[in-house]
């Protein structure tokens, strides 16, 4: 058999650019030492554009989840009326967290196949004006719908719950304006736009949210806010860090200002564009409508998924994810984040068609799309 | 100006070996894929020979910090009665942590300078059958002190207190029987004496403390051990882990087996005993006695000894800690654990003999230790 390269189209972890992952095999330094108080604030502050704040961004040595947990354990004191907005697997996330804070909860559920509807939230808060916090996800991987975050922020209109946004898969994908949008807590992850390796965290509070946090009753420590930002009066992380992803993460960042933000957002919503032409070409139907579409991850209906991934993998190489909950082994999942530039969409579809025998078809589409 | 290389000697994050940290360089992979389902369990299962244990280790995506909350997280429920044996700045933290998830706390206190005393410890339990919990430091890095964690569980006696075991800096550089000396709870890191950059935690439970476990009240998610369980059954990690530290682990305990877990330890012990003697024949004084000198850090009292520290650092490139709480700039401590060999604390020795002017002096003392 010939040989293939693995190519890894999942949506996170993603590949790492050799320029980052070489610095993950940088020499130790002392976390507490003048080399780490001088690049950690300067790397912290570079994030900030990607979330669109002025806020301080903090860094938690963690999975994703680690970030969303600090949210609701700064946040979530026992018998808090929160409302969690479920579309998918990790919005579903929100609630059993909250859950496990003792919140009383209230979800909405939306389909697993669309965004949330920012008219229904409007309703229910109207109805539910004891409301104090809001959990939802930017970018539903499981699903790979892009929710409208801004769109659900002004529908609290008079309504004065907070708004927590989990954008581990969107940011540095899709634009975030935390401050013009009024978002209250936004957190993300190193391992998926950002094109670091897994193990570190970001979070962000707004003014009120910091506030807010000020009588939270729930147990914390290794996720207190304030520790963080006790010790980032001194350019420290309170509990030893990843000084590894630090390093990897500065690298990364100056190739996405190389880019520029604009264009990065741009080249995902290319791909999304490409992978959907691609999608439909095949015949193949897409679990998500236009309107609702990640431009970081596309869900594809297929049948007996999970046989058919592992067949593309072993032939050609390619591993595409596939579907979680109520889509499992109904659908596959093409990351596009990150490190993925347009002709990994058009091998992506390459294999696609030929495991299809319809050698070109999707590849024609994709290309007259960027070309377009 | 001369050049010198930088010498990291602080009680961690260790220098890490060549071999190891260009594994932290790998490509990505799946997280949820067959190569790290194949490898995740293997080297969970290499590293309880150095735990002592039978039982499962977990690993947690974290600084050795989150390893010690997910002890509490998963046995403290509020108001339960515990005891907490302070020594130093770690044995507060264990403090810190029961307080922060409401537990009844009681505290002994020991001077920041010696070992726990199991006399004064099972005094204090014969007095207080209540307590169900007892957290304890093995390797006290604050201070320098390794603490006899076999006599305070024999102090114990016929009570049935769980105790739970903070190895962070003792895991691979002094023994630990975690099944034999009858330990509840031990959690270690990677940064420590498994020569692995920061970032990952470990934990693991005794059959009692899992049962004791089932019935805790604190709110937790990320450290809930029963999802670490139910994942473990899939070869998976509930969360996306920290993916290039279970392949640089994989090369450290290589490492470790290659040179036989006796040996290693053997080996601190050496640097210990090389160390002590080239400070004793500077005439600088010990801040522990040899009895509960612990073999991975050393600590040394000298008057103004952050200014001392900056001098060597920009002298000679060599990196020593700092003291911590009542000992801040009273003290200096100098790490020889895991990549660390007999030659570095003569280089160590070698910058503070040079620097007092007793040239020759230390090292000597110290090639004795090693030739003896």
């Amino acid at each position: 058999m010939y040989r293939f390269k693995p190519e890894l189209r999942i949506p996170g972890p993603v590949p790492v650019p050799n320029e980052v992952s070489l610095q993950m095999a940088k020499p130790m330094i002392n976390h507490r030492g003048a080399y780490f108080k001088e690049h950690y604030p300067k790397v912290l502050a570079r994030l900030a554009p990607l979330f669109g704040t002025t806020n301080q961004v903090h860094m938690i040595t963690g999975s994703g989840t680690s970030a969303m947990e600090a949210a609701v354990s700064n946040l979530v004191s026992p018998d808090t009326p929160v409302l969690c907005l479920v579309g998918g697997f990790f919005g579903n996330r929100w609630a059993e967290l909250c859950k496990a804070y003792g919140a009383k909860l209230h979800v909405l559920d939306f389909p697993w196949d669309s965004g949330i509807d920012p008219q229904k939230v409007q309703a229910y808060l109207q109805a539910h004006p004891e409301i104090e916090l809001i959990f939802m996800v930017h970018n539903e991987s499981s699903t790979a719908v892009l929710n409208d975050v801004e769109a659900v922020a002004k529908a609290r209109q008079g309504h004065s719950a907070l708004l927590v946004v989990d954008a581990v898969s969107a940011l540095g994908g899709a634009p975030c304006q935390m401050d013009a949008w009024g978002l209250d807590v936004v957190v993300s992850a190193s391992q998926k736009c950002l094109m670091t390796p897994p193990g570190t965290a970001f979070i962000v509070f707004s003014p009120r949210a910091r506030e807010y946090a000020q009588n939270c009753q729930a147990s914390r420590y290794y996720f207190d806010l304030r520790l963080y930002e006790k010790y980032r009066e001194n350019a420290e992380t309170p509990f030893t860090p990843n000084i590894h992803n630090v390093f990897a993460l500065e690298e990364a960042l100056t190739m996405i200002e190389a880019e520029g933000l604009e264009n990065v957002f741009a080249r995902h919503r290319l791909m999304r564009d490409m992978m959907r032409a691609g999608a439909r070409a095949l015949g193949l139907e897409l679990l998500v409508q236009d309107a609702d579409a990640s431009p970081t991850v596309t869900a594809i209906k297929y049948p007996d998924a999970d046989s058919f991934r592992a067949r593309i993998r072993e032939r050609y190489g390619v591993e595409f994810a596939g579907g979680q909950g109520v889509h499992a082994n109904q659908i596959f999942r093409v990351g596009h984040m990150g490190y993925a530039t347009p002709l990994d969409v058009l091998t992506a579809l390459a294999v696609l068609e030929m495991d299809m025998k319809k050698f070109g078809q999707a590849t024609k589409a994709a290309q007259l799309v960027l070309e377009a």
